[in-house]
């Protein structure tokens, strides 16, 4: 028998205020969580020094842990032993699941579960799956996703590549079957190296979806509707069909970081609202891939977007999980231009971009937690602040009525009124202008946290290379070998400087769209709340 | 030898949060204070049950206790005994000090003085008048005043009242030696009864504080110059000069609400705006006086405002402190229209009035401290908040900048500045939108504080008549003595219906300018953002 227990792992630093009982927290710390009920996106917990206090609750994430009570025995006075289970189980159960079926069981994408009783549910007696729900419910509460899921996919990169032969490619030891479809063009243009363009670019919409259920209403999901410009077939897929795509991607471009899927959330309770940015968050991940010059044409991709029969789709499934194409593998197929690269230019190259990795991925960080602060302050303090200017002008209103109800209670009435609807407004508005800018920056978090990996990939190729040409002054390895191996070193650097360029042309795109929704977005929040003042201010007349 | 610590009188109730170190007060509630270092306009301290937290500082007033210590001994051990002493000392010195003198040493109104070495000066060793100066440090926060220094004298107005007579009155039993000017007229007109206008209407101008100093520099204050339009002439006049004629005003009109004084305040560091902030609140006090058809003629007044040599100021002077027609007096030299009134028409008339002062006052209360709530939320977290979201864009463009300095990079410095520069408008709007309304607020809790007094004496009145009327039909009082009874309650009812009158006018005439003023100021804000925004918004170009 099985008993859980909460503890949370810090994603961001927190600096309580001093003389409250907020608890400054740094990233990495294990927390146990004492209290989920203390209200207002806030948790209760101890940290490892034996300080307690408060913190918000989306600076951390939850881990379910469990420790072990013998079925037969009386629960054990505490202090109690606790046994540390990582959440592993969850996720290996999850890539259980991933089997042939067109439309099986396994429907964590959206469950219909009241988040209350999951989380105040006693414990014990729950199976491994409750587990998998409970950590849901405890991430919903995270508006501003953190990209977690995918990164962690992606950390495993680098001993993927190895593992996958990346030193035997350097090395010309793999032997690799490629189809023609699966080979990929670099090319050197104006702009620098590149990627070469989709020679038939298309888009595709997500779109309509449809809540379905099953098993009687106990089990349901949501059904994404996508339609590519390609053929204008409308494909139905479900979350699960994209975290198996998004898994395949990720195994099979260890040169190009894949966009993030939406982290797994419980709907809550604005089930539309959930369900609309879900749908943004899935379109975003769909433009993305449509829009990259390598991942738009690849097949499994396309059979993701595409497929319409279940026959068919089981197949491509199969085809898409035994790819040999994969890892280390993909250099075999990778066309690049003649020309030889420069090994001194290209690690002052490289190393600048890390550095900025680094820097950016801190402010992607930074903005996507004062983002998510700033969505709380609006939905709580700034509401409240509101409506308090609003309930002042209103037991005015009120006690001047008492008397007679003149033209100035009546437009001080009117006034406390506006500052309700501008609190509305105020709670409303950071699913126009913060969130959306808060799902970018998940995106870009997904897509730095594969960077260090890639440049790791290439840093190990350049290091045998080097390993190689000494060796050759030594004349211990024939000067052919050493060619060789400088022209698959190439190919390596070639992937990295075209997947870099596209990146820097991405990110601007991106940043400079985004930063004026943003903006045009606050302007017309404030905008309406002039234009709501100023209607309230034409209801006093001259005394 | 003395020794000082601190307590707090609760002036306004406050919920703290649940599930942080808030501490929940209740007005009228004493706490002993044990930090005021907590910072962000909190203290820390307990209450009677032994609750300990933090609350807001600007909620409580602060109150200055003494123990004794024999000088001669070691101080003794913990716990002490604590001698409670009150405030009274203080006010005492004051009153000593209204001496003949047209310009003493006694400069309490404005002093040179750094709040934290006072705050924080060990104790023991002080005189009275720096026990004065230490209050003046801890209300010094209190931004929206709370009437409460003027609130405490008109509560002594009915005892005063009856001690000079208001039952002698009524009884034909007091006799008044008066002159012309002392006259009062009440008339009735279409819109009611009302005070007699004045014929010769005027206005003030408070201008051009000016900070003076004597002693070397010791002590400093700040002289105000009053412009009258009755004759163009400028007096100048300091806060203590202010404080006098407030109190003659209050002794005298027993039957009218005296608008009250700001606070008195240490200017703290932001002097030149609390220098102006203070002289908008004697421009407000003077202005009521000037427009009030009874104050504006008054003897005391008029030589406060025109006197501008300093014997004829001294002789003036004592002439009013001697004054005989103060309290009930004042009722002898009252002349009303000859209709008698209806005493059950009365009743009515004062109980609904007695019910909207109490609502009003209330929603007074409610207003203070909600505006003075937000005006520490925007110069707080509101401000912290843009600073933060600036901060954001701030870091996205310094990593950006690591590998190009583009438009994009350039933009979003921009939007980090102009968000920096949203933070300090955010900062400063209160001056211009909510502590100009809080300066109304507190005038009006002033004149509400006043009433309850002003209707007890109507009351007592009319109780007083009606012994009178059934004493006579007991045949134990002459007729006629009944009717000269009924004559002079009846002036004391019209007086109490000609200051309604006026009371109601100028609420309507000042809330409706000040809710005006309001919206126009927070208008004006939102759109100075939305200026800026955009401002920032077109330094985006299409990429």
């Amino acid at each position: 028998m099985k008993r859980f227990y909460l503890q949370a792992r810090v994603l961001y630093d927190f600096e309580g205020q001093p003389g409250t009982s907020e608890l400054s927290i740094t990233t990495g710390e294990i927390l146990n969580v004492t209290s989920k009920d203390v209200g207002e996106g806030w948790w209760e917990g101890s940290n490892q020094r034996g300080l307690s206090g408060i913190f918000p609750a989306a600076y951390v994430e939850a881990i379910v842990q469990t420790y072990n009570v013998p079925p037969a025995m009386p629960p054990p006075p505490l202090p109690q032993i606790y046994v540390e289970e990582n959440t592993a189980p969850v996720i290996q159960q999850q890539q259980s699941q991933y089997d042939d079926d067109w439309d099986d069981d396994w429907d964590d994408d959206v469950s219909e579960v009241n988040p209350a009783s999951h989380a105040n549910a006693a414990p014990g007696g729950r199976s491994n799956s409750d587990v998998g729900s409970a950590l849901d419910v405890n991430l919903a509460g995270l508006k501003l996703g953190d990209g977690k899921g995918t990164v962690r996919k992606n950390l495993n990169r680098f001993s993927h590549f190895v593992k996958t032969g990346g030193e035997a490619y350097i090395l010309g030891a793999s032997k690799v079957t490629a189809t023609d479809s699966d080979y990929i063009h670099i090319i050197e243009t104006n702009d620098g190296i590149t990627w070469a363009p989709n020679p038939q670019p298309y888009s595709c919409v997500v779109a309509s979806p449809k809540k379905e259920s099953k098993l009687k209403g106990l089990k349901s999901f949501i059904a994404y509707q996508l339609t590519p410009s390609l053929n204008n077939i409308q494909v139905s897929r479900r979350y699960k069909h994209f975290d198996w795509l998004h898994e395949r991607l990720v195994e099979k471009f260890c040169i190009i970081p894949i966009p993030p899927l939406p982290d797994k959330q419980i709907s809550g309770r604005y089930e539309e609202q959930f369900i609309e940015r879900r749908r943004l968050q899935l379109q975003s991940f769909v433009s993305r891939v449509s829009n990259h010059p390598i991942l738009s044409r690849s097949d499994v991709w396309l059979h993701f977007l595409t497929c319409t029969d279940a026959k068919r789709w089981k197949s491509g499934k199969r085809k898409a999980e035994k790819d040999e194409v994969i890892g280390a593998a993909i250099f075999s197929v990778v066309q690049v231009p003649e020309k030889a690269l420069d090994p001194l230019q290209l690690d002052s190259q490289t190393e600048a971009f890390g550095r900025f990795v680094q820097s950016f991925d801190t402010a992607v960080r930074t903005m996507q937690s004062n983002f998510a602060e700033q969505v709380k302050r609006q939905q709580g303090p700034y509401k409240r602040d509101y409506q308090r200017i609003g309930q002042s002008f209103r037991t005015l209103s009120t006690a001047m009525e008492l008397l007679e109800t003149a033209p100035l209670t009546r437009a001080l009435a009117h006034t406390a009124d506006t500052y309700d609807q501008i609190a509305l407004l105020c709670e409303d508005q950071p699913r126009l202008d913060f969130e959306p800018m808060g799902d970018l920056l998940h995106d870009y978090r997904g897509l730095l946290a594969s960077f260090p990996d890639i440049i790791t990939v290439h840093k190990g190729a350049l290091q045998k290379r080097r390993e190689l040409e000494r060796s050759a002054t030594e004349g211990k390895t024939e000067s052919n070998v050493v060619i060789r191996a400088q022209q698959r070193t190439d190919v390596v650097s070639y992937t990295l400087l075209a997947e870099m360029s596209y990146f820097h042309q991405e990110r601007v795109r991106d940043y400079n769209a985004a930063a004026k929704i943003f903006l045009q977005e606050q302007i017309a929040y404030y905008q309406k709340i002039v234009d709501h003042l100023q209607s309230t201010l034409s209801q006093y007349k001259d005394v």
